[in-house]
């Protein structure tokens, strides 16, 4: 046999052996290979916002990196493709393969959608990211999302955002009435019930309302964001906890038949790569925030905590929105009852070594002596 | 050209293209292709520490998933091929590829290697990811580690552990005098100074000690892996927090040469895997502590925290630590002021929308409002 006559030959049995293997393992991922492909991501973000856009473009680099260049994504910023809002749209129409978006902006087609981002008074982001990958979140969106032709992803997280920015100091729970603040969904729907009128504004929209005063307030993100956009010029007034976000996932969204189509291997690359994204994304908020929230106060910005009577009417109202929507809505109630369980559990156990620790640790931050 | 010389011409354009390619980038990861490669793992856990022996198995899972089961590594566990503790000398001396181990465990070597683990009064979980993916924190460990033939890979954290199980009640800085606690490394030199004699004994050895009361104290991880070791049943006073480990990271250590012969997108693999495996193991800690201490409580222990004036003490007696090693280690002091640097930023940050969100959300939860 010839050198050629026996590559030739080993081709064949290796197709030969592959195809045997086909029939008796369903599909099996080795059968696929390696292919090159190209998909199209688009963000809910603009460029500018590193943080957010950076879970986009990470995710991206890794997945490239990990298949040797095979599979690679190209992100567009909000508005390139689609518009930011519309991301989640555009993949399950299939204009685009996926989208890297926060999930409750798809609160008013199901209320469902905003479990899987951040709703009031519900996880912090270290209890999210355990309630997904350990306490079978991953599993009950996925199967929700499954009924849209959606794969999901977590990759992102802010931690606990900050309240927003107010032109006006907000003492007491009288001071909310008539208020108009760009808000949206969920925790719009519960600050309504304390007289709060909600606004819907997009990112870009909210410094000129705020400036002309169309609007008397505003919630975005935390320091490192809120500051490029500059609401700290014309609302001096920054309240905390954003107690609708004491985390927020984001979230990358996947046309399921794509997704179905992808090697095995591609698939597990993409869920690596997912939580790499996912932890770095978080880790860039907690670098940056510190000395944004700093620079913020050097520029003279006020800090203010919502005061306990707001919280107090705040968390009634929330959890009189949640009985009503888990009255008509099967998803939601599963899914809620599934957090809301270990949102109890977690609380009481951070509440030993490490609230103890963190609490101690602060008081030595006030001390100066860290 | 009939269909087969076709094909032969096109696989030799790509071949051509691929080596044009090759000359003017330098090693190209694309001309690795995807060997198969087989290595072992010695981990520093027994099996039945599912969190932190998770940690291994689920990087060698994910490593093998996305490589289509050509990248295979077997996981060992502790004493299987080297004892724990000889672990990283395992890497070290090329027994084996790799190791999953607690940095500190080298603290007798060199202090600095447990920077990248836990010190007292050090980073807590979150704090820890954020320096090592964004802070950069993996950046100056691998420089250290280099120095060694050591490339590490952050896999894991237990997040805030607790300060360990005692026979007697410990109210005041006397009743810490002459106690013998089961305490390692950094930790035991900070005890020693505030007169706890501490020990250092191997995890299966803890229970018969503290059964016979040949110590009077050990610490350990947390309840889900303090309950598995069953010393609840000779110490029923279960202290917090573990002031030496706000956060423990835990880490992948690869000996070096071989790391450098992995093709690029290996390595970019297993950086992603690392990072899915750490987030998994931070999660099951927060699913499974939980239920955990419930159930000690409900087996007669006895939750105690350390007094502020012992933490104090304690504190003190760390910066005294921290002030000798520095002096006289450039390494240490070096990654050590880079950690000091950002834990003073961090706990600023971490009072505002993190600590009010979850200290209200505690507040509900010892309402039974949630």
């Amino acid at each position: 046999m010839t050198d050629l006559k026996r590559r030739r030959f080993l081709k064949t049995a290796g197709i030969a052996g592959t195809a045997a293997a086909a029939s008796t393992l369903a599909a099996p991922a080795i059968a696929q290979g390696s292919p090159e492909i190209r998909w199209r991501l688009t963000a809910s973000w603009p460029k500018s916002l590193d943080t957010l856009y950076g879970g986009a473009e990470n995710f991206a680099k890794y997945v490239s990196e990990a298949t040797d260049g095979k599979f690679q994504i190209q992100s567009f910023a909000g508005g390139e493709i689609v518009p930011p809002l519309q991301a989640t749209d555009a993949v399950i129409n299939g204009t685009v393969e996926m989208c890297h978006t926060a999930q409750y902006y798809m609160w008013g087609k199901d209320p469902t959608w905003a479990l899987g981002c951040a709703v009031p008074f519900g996880l912090n982001g270290r209890q999210q990211a355990a309630w997904w990958y350990e306490g079978g979140g991953e599993q009950l969106l996925n199967a929700f999302h499954a009924k849209s032709n959606v794969y999901s992803l977590l990759c992102g997280n802010t931690n606990a955002q900050m309240g927003g920015w107010f032109r006006k100091e907000l003492n007491t729970l009288d001071d909310m009435k008539g208020v108009k603040m760009r808000i949206g969904g969920f925790a719009g729907a519960v600050m309504s019930k304390l007289g709060v009128i909600p606004q819907q504004i997009g990112g870009g929209d909210i410094y000129p309302a705020l400036e002309k005063g169309t609007i008397d307030g505003a919630e975005w993100v935390g320091p490192y964001d809120d500051e490029k956009l500059g609401f700290y010029k014309v609302a001096k007034y920054y309240y905390y906890p954003g107690w609708w976000e004491g985390g927020a996932m984001l979230s990358l969204h996947v046309n399921k038949p794509k997704w179905d189509s992808l090697p095995k291997h591609y698939q597990a690359i993409c869920k690596a790569a997912a939580a790499y994204a996912n932890s770095v994304m978080s880790g860039r908020y907690e670098i940056q925030n510190p000395a944004a929230v700093k620079r913020l106060v050097a520029a003279g910005v006020q800090l203010r905590p919502f005061s306990e009577a707001i919280l107090d009417a705040c968390f009634k109202s929330a959890n009189e929105v949640y009985a009503e929507i888990s009255a008509k809505n099967e998803d939601f109630k599963k899914i809620w009852e599934s957090m809301k369980a270990f949102r109890a559990e977690s609380y009481l156990w951070q509440q030993l070594p490490d609230n103890t620790y963190d609490t101690y640790m602060m008081i030595q931050q006030r001390k100066n002596t860290l």
